[in-house]
C-alpha cells in the first residue's frame, strides 16, 4: 500500500500552559475544562449558574472515561471554581471564554476579562458565529484577543478553529495555534474572518437543508440521519469533501469532476436555498421525531454512547497513521 | 454504560439474487459488480466503453482487499462481460442501471431493459438525482423500476436509498429493501420522490457552501477538509445531525436546542444561498488546491487509504455493536 502521509507537516511548535481560566460552564466551557485537565493544566473556572459544578463534574467524567477508552494516561490538573471572574482570571496564561452567543454579552465579558487579565495572557472566545473584531472593539488589548471555536465534545474532537481579528497580532495566532496543539488538538487557522468561520458555515447549510427535509415531510430525523451515518458521514470521518470527490473523479482529474457534477448547482432547487420558518409546528416535529428516534437513551447514555464510538474509530484511524488518528498518536 | 439498541429494529427480510445483471460499468456500476460478486451473486455486465474491464478488474480488486480488511470471507459470484445489453440482462432477477446522470440516457437504456428482461426481473436506477417517475414514462412495466441510489466505494458503505415513482408497486419497494440487505446494505425508503433523494441534497449543500468558501479565497480545499474530518466528520460516522444536536442540547431537551439555534438562521448569509458560477478561474482554483493538497498519492493510492480506513471504522463500530458496524456485523 502507499505510503503514509509524514506526521502532518504544518503541525508545528506546541506548548500547553500551566495554568488555564475557564469563563463560562455549559457544556463547552466544561468539555474546555476537561481537556486542559488532561493534560495537566491546572483550570481556574468561574460561571455564575448554580448548575455549573455539577456540569463540570459530570463532562470530566466522561472525558476520563473518554481518555481510558483511548488508552491516554490521566494526570489532572487541578480544578478550582472561583466566585468571581476577576479571581479567576487573575493568574492564567491563558483565558477561555465560553459565555452565550449575544455580541453584547460577549464583550463585556471580554471586557472584564481584559481588565483582570495579566497583560501577557492570551484571551480566545469559544464563539461559533461571532467575529473576533466586532468581540474585541472595547478591549484595551484586543492584541491578544483570539477566536478559538472548538466542537463538541471538546475533549475528544481534535478541530479547533483560530481566527483573529482586526487588531490580533499576528504573535497571538501563532502563540494560541501552539497552545491548542500543547493540549491535543489540530488548530485550524482560518485567515479570513467571516460570520460562523468555516465549519459552522458547512453545517449551517445542511442543518437548513435538513429543516426542509423534515418542514416538508420527505424525511423524519431519524432518517436524514441514517442518510448521514451509514453513507457519506463513514467517508467525512477519514477525508473530507474535496479529496473525497477527487477520488470519484478518478485518473480524469479533479478539473473534470467539477466539470462535471457543477450542473447540479444549476438544478431548480432554489426552494431550499430560503430558510424554512422554525414554526412552532415545525420545532414540535423534529422535537417528537428525535423523540422517538433516540428517546430509549438519555442524555447520559447517549453522551457515553457517542464517546466511545468516536474513541473506538480515532483509535482505528490511529492504527492506520491518518488524519484525526495521527493527532492521538501526538498523544502517547 | 447503556444497554445497546437492538439490531435495527426495521431491519426485515434480506434475500439476495442468485443472478444480477450490471448495466454501465464505471466507478458506480464496477461498484455494484464488486458488492453482488462477494455475496456470491453471479454478474453479467454490460458497458459500451473500451475501458469498462480494467475498470472492473480494478474496482473488484480494491473491494476484495476491503472484503480482507473486514476480515469477511470471500467466494465470489461468477462474472461474465457481455456484448449486448440484452444478453446481460435476458437470465438476470435484479437489473442494476448505472449509466450517465442525463435522462434522455437513462430513458432509452431503462427502455432497452425492459423490453431484454424477463418479466418479473426487479430494475434499479442507480441515479443520484433523477426522479423515477421521469425515468419510467415510456416503460411497459414500469411498476418493477426503483430508484437504488448508491454511496461510493459501494462495496463498502451500506447506505442504498430506495425511491420508487408514481407507478412503483409497493411489492417492487419491498424486494427491493429485501435485495439490498440480502447484499449487505443499510437500504432507507425515501418515501418522497425528490430531486437528488435525500443525503445528496445534504452533500449539495455543504458543496454549495464549500464552492463559495473557495471562489472568495476564506479556505482552500485543504482547509476545508481539515474543518471536517478532525471535526464534525467524525461525529457524523456514527450519529446523524439531530442525534448529535440532541446531545447538545442536553437536559433542556430538542425543542429548546432548536429554538435556541435556530436564530443563526436568520443570520445575513443569504449571499451563500446562491450559486456561485463555476468559472475556469473557480474550477482552476480548486483543481490545483486539490492537487497541492492530494497530490502526493495517486488515485489508486488514496483509493487504498480511503477503503483501509472506511474498513477500520466498521470494525470499530462493530466492536461497539453501533450503526454502520451492525451492518457489517450481520454480514458474519
Amino acid at each position: 500500500m502507499a505510503e503514509r502521509r509524514p506526521a502532518q507537516p504544518e503541525a508545528g511548535p506546541a506548548s500547553a500552559p500551566e495554568r488555564a481560566a475557564v469563563i463560562g460552564c455549559g457544556v463547552i466551557g466544561a468539555g474546555w475544562t476537561a481537556r486542559f485537565r488532561l493534560h495537566g493544566v491546572d483550570v481556574r473556572a468561574y460561571d455564575p449558574s448554580p448548575d455549573a459544578e455539577r456540569i463540570l463534574a459530570e463532562v470530566q467524567g466522561n472525558a476520563n472515561a473518554a481518555w481510558a477508552d483511548l488508552g491516554l494516561p490521566v494526570a489532572l490538573g487541578d480544578l478550582t471554581l472561583c466566585d468571581s471572574l476577576a479571581d479567576a482570571v487573575a493568574d492564567a496564561e491563558v483565558i477561555q471564554e465560553s459565555a452565550p452567543e449575544v455580541l453584547e454579552v460577549k464583550r463585556s465579558i471580554l471586557g472584564e476579562i481584559d481588565a483582570a487579565a495579566q497583560p501577557d495572557a492570551l484571551i480566545a472566545s469559544s464563539t461559533s458565529g461571532l467575529l473576533c473584531t466586532d468581540m474585541a472593539r472595547d478591549l484595551s488589548h484586543p492584541e491578544r484577543l483570539v477566536v478559538a471555536h472548538p466542537f463538541n465534545p471538546v475533549y475528544l474532537l481534535p478541530l479547533v478553529e483560530i481566527v483573529g481579528g482586526d487588531a490580533t497580532s499576528l504573535g497571538t495566532i501563532d502563540r494560541a495555534m501552539a497552545t491548542y496543539r500543547g493540549i491535543g488538538m489540530h488548530p485550524l487557522h482560518v485567515r479570513v474572518e467571516i460570520d460562523a468561520h468555516i465549519a459552522d458555515r458547512l453545517l449551517e447549510a445542511v442543518w437548513r437543508e435538513a429543516l426542509w427535509l423534515v418542514n416538508d415531510g420527505v424525511a423524519t430525523t431519524a432518517e436524514i440521519d441514517d442518510a448521514i451515518r451509514y453513507g457519506f458521514g463513514l467517508r467525512w470521518a477519514q477525508m473530507g469533501l474535496f479529496e473525497t470527490y477527487r477520488i470519484a473523479g478518478g485518473e480524469s482529474g479533479m478539473a473534470h469532476f467539477i466539470k462535471q457534477f457543477g450542473p447540479a448547482l444549476a438544478w431548480p432547487w432554489t426552494k431550499l436555498m430560503d430558510v424554512p420558518e422554525l414554526t412552532d409546528e415545525l420545532v414540535a416535529a423534529i422535537s417528537d421525531q428525535s423523540d422517538a428516534q433516540s428517546g430509549d437513551y438519555g442524555i447520559r447514555d447517549l453522551e457515553r454512547i457517542r464517546d466511545q464510538n468516536l474513541a473506538a474509530i480515532l483509535l482505528a484511524l490511529e492504527a492506520n497513521d491518518w488524519g484525526a488518528g495521527q493527532v492521538i498518536a501526538r498523544e502517547r
